[in-house]
């Protein structure tokens, strides 16, 4: 019997359990370092990735430490005594050795490979390598049953009407926050959509970041249920509600290596979705040079695999494309991209005409599933929705449901303006250079932090004009954004 | 500035740093978790991947830590004041993301990831992704290219030699501890053959792990090439030896993810003999059913590989093929099998008649490389060696040159037979289930564990005799592997 510790070293995606090399019930040698262990306590269990540790500093002989989410986890207070098993390696890596073998797995097999992942079965070398292997060839049958194996896992939502819509962009464009104005669109019209977004991993904001700005978003599900009932639309943080928790350790995987198959980006988004219990859906997905989809032909073939994978799911499917050439409105990162979208809410002079017009044509067609509304009016009703300010008073209600943010978060005060290398057009904006500089300026962790565009394609500019702005807080992030843009700022101008 | 600290926990194949989040310089908003940050100090530099830490117990404010191997490749004392910046992520990456496509890369491309590899400038997540992209296809130019890459990240021997000679089993076979026998024939004759191995990864023993229940081998480069030039052998652990160290880093990966592609083995294989200085080479290739090549066809494919590869880095290469149907000799697991190699260097009668013979065979065929032997005359020699004792003469020459282990190592104590479910005659022996057995048991960390072999392929049993006895030190292995050996142990009687 050892006793529980906490020990305060996040380690995202892996839980790890760490073990005195001195300890003397569990001889170090034969619990290995970095073997998959089982930790057992008052009639719960998880596993973990064990540690052996060499100095007394960090634990004693008669503890096992647990890193803070492995903790977390297992629930159980400090102190708590517990024993400690080697855990076989999950009989479902077999598949997967399969699988980097260019094997087709069935669907029971997919589905122990979810649920492990799911139950922090795999190191996180393991998922690397199952989701790599899948990135080399996945049937439309795998993608299916991955997708159903990952919805099936955690939470699902029930509501308890006809129609719950839901909209979702694929990503790759900077400040494309049409969400936070969709939503409030389509509440006020008073079709429900609740509304799950991530935070970013790899991007310079997600909806969940830039909605923080104006509101908690942290909701646990019966009160979103509640907030949606009444309000028919919320803006939330979906790492809450545990919908597809093992999308939630494979995204943190796949996003810093790059992965972004059409095949997991479907069964991501549609497993999510399934779980969220939408039964309509509308995907935006914006096509350009440096956006995720490049080409029509790729287009084309994500489409079908979305229609083919949401058929089968029973989701009512509509998939738009829209102009991915660069980025929407003028901010990126929260604050900047908050101020945007309530111009655009409050129908004020500020608002980026790109972003309104983009949000009023996806909320245009997330209206078109009502089946009272007469076909084709949906943009027109959008439209009047928008600029009549009931969308304004719908967001209003919404934040005030999930709760006002008390903290106000102000845009970085440390700028430098970037300016043309020549005079010309604007020809194009590399959305995933922006998105980069934007980052290292620290969006989204410090909210103010980020890009302000003051030019954008089509645009003419003459050489010593600014740009962009970039905002930081610190002066560390500053400079690596600062670095970055002048190497290469992103813009070409002809 | 932040002190160094030394964090006693070990990371294989990752540098970790630990950052308090407390700390006022490095606001760890920044700082963000799990990124890959470089360490300076005094002129040194090192990457690592970062870790967030919550409490102070483990490092306060104004310290950074480094797990042990990251504090020891720095090489600086603890309270060195260090520095820490973010590293921009490697850019080879990108070209791991157009493998992980499908694309083809130039040898430039992949010299540039092995020196990231070796820097540690990837994760283990990254490394992973590069190792399955590769495991899924991989042109032979590739093979090529990574193999140069790998042989010339680090040290490389100089013998002032006209042949220095080598051998290594693809492994696969539990037991098969050759090596230990050959080294000593061929080093009897007069040929140069500087033997640098593993420990065991996923096996149940490396030759490593064997030869040092006999001597010391934890030998320096220069103390190495000094007992080669003396005794003309050696049975050395090639990790002191740092030659292809990208190889020992992506070992640490491959092995539990069980990728075993002939290209992968080759790069592995060749890389490490080039970096050692072999000018000529025997491979042996065991096969059978639980080996790591099952068939003639894969033995061929594998073959072809080997030689290409070996004859573009001007390696003279020999590949035989040797029975991988059963484990060779009786013990498995580091004392069990030095027990074995003694009896036969020794030529006493309970030497096990397959291990014996098989390293007469590949002893031949090494001693063929030698010019000044009649073709066709090397077995006959290789015996006459063996059985004059010396060998054995070679071999205690090379365990004194090397340092005699002052430690003594007993057989397992916690001992059970395994008995037969039925009569007939033994059909086959699954090489990977008795080495999984044998691990579990304890191999090879602790010494003496293991598995002791009583019946071979072809031996009548009654049912109820014992196949074999498992030898454990502590008690926790000692239930872990009986428990194995009870749902399936591992033999057919037919």
């Amino acid at each position: 019997m050892l006793h529980l510790k906490r020990i305060g070293i996040q380690t995202y995606g892996e839980n790890v359990a760490f073990l005195s090399a001195k300890c003397p019930h569990y001889k170090a040698e034969s619990f290995r370092n970095l073997y998959r262990v089982e930790i057992a306590g008052l009639g719960r269990r998880i596993m973990c990735t064990l540690n052996i540790v060499e100095n007394g500093d960090l634990i004693d002989e008669h503890s096992l430490g647990l890193s803070s989410p492995a903790f977390d986890d297992l629930g159980l207070p400090a102190g708590t005594p517990i024993t400690l098993n080697l855990a076989a390696p999950p009989r479902s890596l077999d598949a997967v050795r399969q699988k980097i073998n260019g094997a087709e797995l069935t669907p029971d097999v997919i589905g122990h490979i979810v649920e492990d992942i799911a139950a922090h079965r795999y190191s996180k070398i393991e998922i690397a390598a199952f989701l790599v292997a899948c990135a080399a060839f996945m049937t439309e049958t795998e993608v299916l049953a991955l997708t159903r194996a990952m919805a099936s896992v955690g939470q699902r939502l029930i509501w308890d009407m006809p129609i719950v819509v839901d909209k979702h962009c694929i990503g790759g464009v900077p400040g494309n926050r049409t969400s936070m104005i969709v939503v409030p669109i389509v509440a006020a019209h008073g079709l429900p959509i609740p509304k799950t977004s991530s935070r970013a991993i790899t991007s310079p904001a997600g909806t969940a970041d830039t909605m923080e700005v104006l509101a908690n978003v942290d909701v646990v599900n019966d009160r979103m249920q509640e907030i949606v009932r009444a309000e028919k639309g919320c803006l939330v943080w979906g790492g809450r509600a545990n919908l597809s928790p093992a999308d939630d350790i494979m995204i943190t995987i796949e996003r810093p290596l790059g992965i972004d198959t059409p095949e997991q980006m479907v069964a991501s988004i549609l497993s999510k979705k399934y779980a969220a219990g939408s039964t309509h859906l509308l995907i935006d997905m914006p096509i350009g040079p440096s956006a995720k989809v490049r080409t029509q032909e790729q287009a084309l073939r994500l489409r079908k695999l979305f229609e083919f994978i949401g058929g089968e799911l029973g989701i009512v499917m509509k998939i738009v494309t829209t102009d991915g050439r660069q980025p929407v409105g003028r901010g990126i990162g929260p604050v900047l991209e908050a101020r945007d979208v309530l111009h655009v809410l409050r129908n004020e002079k500020e608002a980026p005409p790109d972003l309104k017009e983009r949000a009023v044509f996806l909320a245009g067609h997330v209206l078109e599933f009502d089946p009272s509304l007469t076909g084709g009016t949906g943009q027109r009703r959008a439209r009047e929705l928008l600029e009549s300010g009931a969308a304004w008073d719908a967001m209003q209600r919404i934040i005030a449901a999930q709760g006002v943010q008390q903290t106000r978060f102000e845009i970085g005060p440390i700028t430098r303006e970037i300016y043309a290398g020549a005079s010309g057009v604007v020809h194009s904006i590399d959305c995933y250079r922006i998105a980069r500089i934007a980052r290292l300026a620290g969006a989204p962790l410090t909210k103010g932090s980020g890009i302000d565009l003051l030019k954008k394609v089509g645009e003419s500019v003459v050489q010593g004009e600014p740009l962009y702005r970039i905002h930081a807080t610190l002066d560390a992030d500053f400079a690596f954004a600062t670095d970055m843009a002048k190497q290469d700022y992103g813009f070409i101008i002809k």
